[in-house]
Parts: structure tokens; C-alpha cells; sequence
């Protein structure tokens, strides 16, 4: 390559549903990513990286995307011909990593763990094939309380974001009650009715997106959508429809109202009591340390679409409008969820290893709130040192050193191009000054520090250009021992 | 799954290559990409996320490694019959993202960049398939001073996480003297030649592992390991093997030494004289700047392996000894390392857009400082308030929250178990205390805090079981108002 001009040359252009992030967006990113990563460590949890890649029966098959091959993810036949396939979520690895390291691991593992998981979705707009997610789970922890945590450590993760009491929401059902509406209803405990309750799950889970009729379609014969793509539905009759869509719609303002509002649903099942009391445990445990003021509820429309969970499931809200690409008002909705999955480790090891977490998705959260503009955005980018002369590259650094040694973001102009053109770059990069040594301010041993903050705003008073060139109003020199207070002063001004 | 026992039960385990991090280990590479973060910010790089997977012809094959299906990457082809790949490094993706987002974007752009890279190396010991890189690159920056830059930086990085001088070193080579002397022993210019080149840069690279004798055979005939396998050599005569070796071991002590016992060997060619001319200017940048301390030094047997270096390179060394899987001391060689690579962007554009930047392998580099004991380790685990009471829970959520807002890290217990568990799991969390409410207590509104710290100090000095049991030397009762200040005092004994 260094020697020959190869005569290929590839279009640059990224994967559908893959994004790159940079600046201000990747800033707000790592802002969300550092915030939750210090809620959970302050409440005792440890980082754990596992790998991208695992082998596909290690991951198992619990996507809600059961419409492509592979179920969902990408996979391919690694050396010794078994299936490796990308991380779905981190739960599953997490899942490997406890069953294969078992004995001699602190239980209960709390951990908690930040990374890239891949979905392959079918390409379109607003589908994602990547993104990021920030996970905490304890893992061998059987009782309610580990579940109320997860809610109140998601409602904290939410907080130390930025966002205010009333901003955000998270909501709490528990899927036993579900399968009890549908045992209630005649769905069988079969291999067909396993497949028919999957079907309810992810019906449900589109209720926000598509609303009740579409989703009555879903829970009955099936839907054809907009593009005209056909989705079976879960073959349920009018009367499971309609129980199934009652049961979605018992939420009432108060944990102890939607209690009441349940309890006549759930009819003689003791699965849908076993749910009650894990719900009511919960509820109360989230309501005696004060989370009822908004922070949480009990939404029965919750189900989630991953299909490892075994009874509590929890989602996070962000209830302020966003932006969508068009710059459309839209409510924002799921930041993240959760819940219980006392069978994804037993899988390995045959018998239960209680577990409970809560995954943020970090990409698409973090994305609304720097479009809010709550997350990301520096106040100013670096001061930039002009190279008005090559041979003077030493003393640039010099003195950008000083003011990092300072405490102040710097930085040499590097490309190869004259003053104008290094004054549009320090303007592109939001630069609050820019320190000026030319041959003449070298030869008087004097800095020129610009304040282009300051000069942003007086040339908007200022309209003679003439009085503008002579009095260099944001302009100060003086001597090269002053650079830092003088770069300083332009900050501060 | 929550219904069903699947008869299926995978044995948990990754695919070979692929590591896990856990505690210590994730926390040594958090904090190696934390200081690399805080120095590339001060020094004006924003940060950049490019999506995992790319196509592979935006990708390049530049992999040292050629001996694998799809040039050692991990490839598959997506729905419109594509080929995808992971990443193989973060420069790649850069080119590719710079090519595709130009104009707006400002130039020189400088960025930094952490993510997981992916090479599909031959499974065997000690060679990773996945790890973390972190890199800083300056695109648009056609100048000596933005190389000098990358190396100091790198130096720079190696201060910030922990080492002192001396402790490690970066060494600076150029491409084009190599160039040079392989054009003075009449490799051609030619698609055989670059064949040979290629060669002839994965033989040296091997210098450090495999020594001289073996990389004379790699220049040569070629060479089979000790595992039987053959790797072709670059076919190069008996001189040309010793020209080449002799140009390897031309480094002296001293920037200018170096320099005079290279000039020699570059013979009349001018890729010779531009390397020489790049070469004294970045050392007499980095000079300048005082990094001839010992932090920067010329090694003409530095080359990468990576295709894309179209002159100077350098690589940073850890010179402390290390300690491999079985304990053994070694020398761990490279921490990473960088280049400039003029052509990579203009592969997309078709007119040159000149780059530099360095890359740090953290997964490998973070592991040994750890393993040095410099990076990862937390003084102490959190504060474990134990969970004896089930109705209880509320009261230790209560009390980890006072701890929490006291900046004092801390969990209630989250298992089944009882309290001999309890404690044993406070203790495998290296846990400062465990705060003790148990029926007693909460009836007389008091709390103990047990202070694990002087717990196993005293107990090495009292014998007498007896004595330990009635005096109970490190535990503390008192009013439930107090925990704060008792768990504190904790702390700080």
C-alpha cells in the first residue's frame, strides 16, 4: 500500500443499524456510563468484562427476535466447527461466567458490567445492530429485596444522570401474574402453549409502540403492519384478548391500588399468588424507603421481551419529551429494564442459582439525554497554540505543557495549513483562546492570547471594522512568562 | 425456560482466546484507560466510538497475520451478502470514519478511542483473540512535530499509569530506512517485492520473541518452530540477511549516535534521506522537550506489523520484569504502539490525508501493572451490613444509604444464608466491617460494627479463644444514631 495506488477503492460507509459516536455524543455516553458505574460501586458491586464473542449454546436462545436465522444474532462456525455468536446482552455471558468460575466466587456475586451487544436486527430506520449497555446484577440472591434494590439502584442510576423526580419512572409487574390470566384462559402447560405465551409476551411488549387494537391483533390471528409485513399472532380467542389486555390495563395510581386492582385477576392460581406476594414484597419494600414519590410503580403492561425471566420484570421510563431524528416530539420510553432469572445459571449447572439485574441501554439513553441537552456537552474545547512557524514546534509545546500543567486543556495546532486557516480550526473546536507567537512576539519575547469567547461577543456590538482591527478589543499581549495567567484571565473573563 | 427442564445442559466455557476480567483486572483496565483518557483530553482529543463491525473492504487487509482465512479476522457476510468483519484495530474504523463524515469535521482531527479489537490469531497460549486497545490519532497532521507528539504522549500515558522512569521506554524507527536498505540489497519495487517486504517486517518484528538466529532463518529459507510448524521466509541471500540484521542493530545509546550509525547503511537512496530527515526531526522534537531522558530512544529493530505504516513508527516497552501465567519472570516487551499512515485514509479518497497516532494494548498492559501490584487493587471491599432478620430489610437498606451518603462504600447482604455465611462472605469481599443489627439490638436501639481491619490484626496476637470471645476486642456497640461515626472510626483504626 505505502508504495503502489491500488485501483479499488471502497466506499466509506458503515453496516445499517451500526453508529460511530463522536465528541459530544461519545462525551455523554461516558458521562452515563461513569454515573452508573459509580451508584453501583458505591453499593458494593465489581467490574466484570466478559467476552464478545461466546459459543452459541452458552448464550442460549431467549431474544424476542425469533423472526431471523440464528435467532437474532450474529453467529459463525469458529476452527473447530462450533457456533460462536456475539453477545446478545450481559446477562447471558454473566450467566457463563458464574456457572464456569462457581466455586470460588464471593456469593451473592454482585457485579456490574459495561459493553458493546450486538442484535441482528433486520435493518431499519431506528434499529440499532449495536449498542451499549450498563448492567448490575446480584447473582444468588433469592428474596424480594434483591429486586426492590435493582428498582431503587435504577431509579439512583437514573438521578445520578441528571434527571429530576418526576422525569423518570420505573415500573414493576411480575410475569407470574401473566401466566396466570393465561392459564386463566386455557393456555396449556405444552410445548404449543410455551410458544402461544411468547407470543403474549411480545404482543405485550409492543403495547407503548403500537397501542391496544394493534396489539389485540397480535393476541389474536396476527397483524399485517404498514410495510405490509405479516406477524403472526398468539391465536388467543375474544375472551383471552380481552382478559389478557384487561390484565395490561390494571395499573392504578399507587403501588397498594394496583395491588387491589390485580389481586380479582388472578382468580384460584397459585403461580398468580406465588406473583402477588413477590409483587406485594417488593411494592413495600420500594414503598418503606420512600420510592413511591414517582420514582416507581406497578405497571402491569411490563412484561419485557427477553425470555429468560422468571417472575419479577422491571423497566426504566424517561417521561420527559424527546426529539426524534426529524426533530419530531416523541415520548422516549424504555432507558432500560430488567428483572429475575432464577434458571439462566441452572441451565449450566442443573440446579437453581437465584439471580436479578437490571440493563441500562446506554447508547440510546445517553443520545436523548445530550439531545436534552442534559449530558455531554463541554463548556468550551481546548486552548489552541497557533504554529506560525516550523521551526518553533518545541516552544509550542512548551507552552502548551505549562497550561496543562495548569489545569488547562491545550493543545498545538498540528495540520499544515497558514494563520487564517488555524483560527477557523481553534473556531471549529470551540476553543476559548488561542495564544499567538510570531516572529515578532518572539523577537520582543511577548505571547498575544486571544479570547475568542470574548470576541465572539464584541463583534456582535462592535460594527466598524476599522475600530474593530485597531482596538483588538479581545486581544492582550505581554510577556511570555505571563502565558498562563494572561490564558487564565481570557477563561475567567 | 421458566417452565420447562430443557434436557440440554451446555458446559460453560469461552472460546479459546477470549479472557474474562473480573475485580482487580477490570478495575487495573478501567483505570489504564482512565489516566490514557485524562491525558488525550488535556491535550485537545475528543473521543470517538466506531461501531464493532465493518465491512471488510473498508477494513483493508493490512493484518501481519496471513496465514488465516479472511487475513485474521473474525469475517461473516450480512443480509445483502456483504462481507462484515470485526475490527481488527481502532485505526482502521478511523479512516473509514473520517472518509465518510470529511467536511465537517475538523482538521487536523484529533481523537482518542477505547473499545475491543478482534483477530482471529491460531488459538494456542498466550495469544488473544480479543482485547482492549486505546489509541490517540491526529488526522491532517502532515509535520515531524505530530509524530514527536504520539511518542510523547505515549510517554506521557505510561507516567499516568503508574510508572516511573526508566520503568519504560519508546522506542522510534522509520519505515522508509528499512526501505532503503532492502532497495540497496534489490528487493524491487515490484508486487513480488512487496510480497518480500511484508516479509521481511514480520521477520524483524519477531526480533524481541524469537532472537536473532531464528529471524535470520524468517529472512531466508524460512524456519520451522518448535511445534513443527514452517513459516516461509522472505527468500533473501546470505548479505541481504546480514544487511538486514546489521541495519536492526545499528541503535546506540543516545539519540545522535544512533543517528550517525545509521546514515551509513541508507547508501545514496532518497527514501533513505527522507527517513533520515523525518527521523532527526521528531528525535530533535522530542529532545528539545527533554524526552531523551530515557523515555524516547531510536531502535531501527522496531517495525509493527500492521501493513499500513507508510514511514516513521514506534513502540512503547515496559522494562520492568513481569511475571507469565506459571509465575516465571519475563520481559514483557510491547505495551503497544503506533505509526504514521498517510495512504490509509486516501485508500477511501483517492488524495492523501496524512495520520499519526499510537495505540496501547490495555487488556495486556493493564494485566501486568496489575500483576506488578501497581494498578486495580482496592484498599478495602465495601461495608457489609449482614441481613439477619428477613422483615427487616428496609432498616439495612436504611443504613447502607446513611454509609453511601457518608461517601462510605456499602451493601446490605443479599443471600439466603445465615450469619456464619454472612461473615464469611464479608470476609471474602475484604470487607473493612459488617454492621451487626440483630434482634437484641434493634429492641435496645443500638447497632455493632465489627471492624474486620483490626479483627485479623488482634487475632494473630490473642491465643485464648476464651478471651477473644468475652473481650470481642474489635467489635463496638452503640446508640443507632452513632452507625456513621462507629463504622468511620472503623475505617480509620
Amino acid at each position: 500500500m505505502s508504495k503502489k495506488t491500488k485501483n479499488f477503492r471502497p466506499r466509506a460507509r458503515r453496516p445499517k443499524g451500526f453508529e460511530d459516536r463522536y465528541g459530544a455524543l461519545a462525551n455523554a455516553e461516558n458521562a452515563l456510563i461513569g454515573a452508573a458505574a459509580g451508584v453501583y460501586h458505591a453499593h458494593g458491586f465489581e467490574p466484570l468484562s466478559t467476552c464478545a464473542l461466546e459459543y452459541a449454546d452458552c448464550l442460549g436462545k431467549f431474544l424476542p427476535d425469533d423472526d431471523r436465522p440464528n435467532e437474532g444474532v450474529f453467529a459463525f462456525t469458529d476452527d473447530d466447527q462450533q457456533w460462536m455468536a456475539l453477545r446478545y446482552d450481559l446477562t447471558a455471558p454473566l450467566a457463563r461466567f458464574v456457572a464456569e468460575n462457581y466455586d470460588p466466587l464471593p456469593k451473592p456475586l454482585r457485579r456490574f458490567a459495561v459493553g458493546p451487544v450486538w442484535r441482528n436486527e433486520k435493518p431499519g430506520p431506528g434499529r440499532f445492530r449495536e449498542f451499549i449497555q450498563v448492567d448490575a446484577d446480584t447473582v444468588g440472591a433469592p428474596g424480594p429485596a434483591a429486586d426492590a434494590e435493582m428498582i431503587m439502584l435504577a431509579a439512583d442510576v437514573m438521578k445520578a444522570a441528571g434527571l429530576a423526580n418526576g422525569e423518570y419512572v420505573i415500573r414493576i409487574n411480575n410475569r407470574k401474574l401473566l401466566d396466570a390470566v393465561l392459564a386463566g384462559i386455557g393456555v396449556a402447560d405444552t410445548d404449543e402453549g410455551a410458544i402461544q405465551r411468547l407470543r403474549v409476551l411480545r404482543a405485550i411488549d409492543k403495547l407503548d409502540r403500537l397501542g391496544a387494537d394493534a396489539v389485540a391483533q397480535l393476541l389474536g390471528e396476527g397483524r399485517k403492519d404498514a410495510s405490509g409485513d405479516y406477524t403472526k399472532g398468539a391465536g388467543l380467542d375474544a375472551r383471552g384478548i380481552n382478559a389478557v389486555l384487561a390484565f395490561t390495563q390494571a395499573g392504578r395510581a399507587g403501588l397498594e391500588a394496583t395491588l387491589s386492582a390485580l389481586d380479582p385477576l388472578m382468580g384460584a392460581s397459585d403461580t398468580g399468588k406465588d406473583g402477588m406476594d413477590e409483587l406485594r414484597a417488593i411494592a413495600e419494600t420500594v414503598q418503606a424507603c420512600g420510592y413511591d414519590d414517582g420514582r416507581a410503580m406497578i405497571d402491569p403492561s411490563i412484561v419485557r421481551g427477553l425470555g429468560y425471566y422468571t417472575g419479577p420484570v422491571f423497566e426504566a421510563d424517561l417521561r420527559i419529551e424527546t426529539k426524534n431524528e426529524k426533530g419530531e416530539p416523541v415520548r422516549f420510553g424504555s432507558a432500560g429494564g430488567g428483572g429475575r432469572y432464577d434458571d439462566l445459571i441452572a441451565r449450566f449447572r442443573g440446579q437453581p442459582v437465584p439471580a436479578t439485574g437490571f440493563s441500562f441501554g446506554v447508547s440510546r439513553f445517553a443520545a436523548a439525554l445530550h439531545a436534552l441537552g442534559r449530558l455531554g456537552e463541554e463548556a468550551h474545547g481546548p486552548v489552541v497554540i497557533l504554529a506560525l512557524e516550523a521551526d518553533q514546534m518545541t516552544s509550542y509545546f512548551a507552552m502548551a505543557n505549562e497550561l496543562r500543567a495548569a489545569n488547562i486543556r491545550a493543545e498545538v495546532y498540528m495540520g499544515g495549513s497558514g494563520m487564517k486557516a488555524q483560527m477557523k480550526y481553534a473556531d471549529k473546536r470551540n476553543a476559548p483562546a488561542v495564544v499567538i507567537v510570531g516572529e515578532d512576539e518572539r523577537a520582543s519575547g511577548e505571547v498575544t492570547v486571544k479570547n475568542l469567547n470574548l470576541g465572539k461577543q464584541l463583534s456582535g456590538q462592535i460594527k466598524d471594522n476599522k475600530e474593530w482591527r485597531e482596538g483588538r478589543p479581545a486581544q492582550t499581549s505581554g510577556a511570555r512568562q505571563a502565558l498562563v495567567n494572561m490564558v487564565r484571565e481570557a477563561l475567567n473573563r
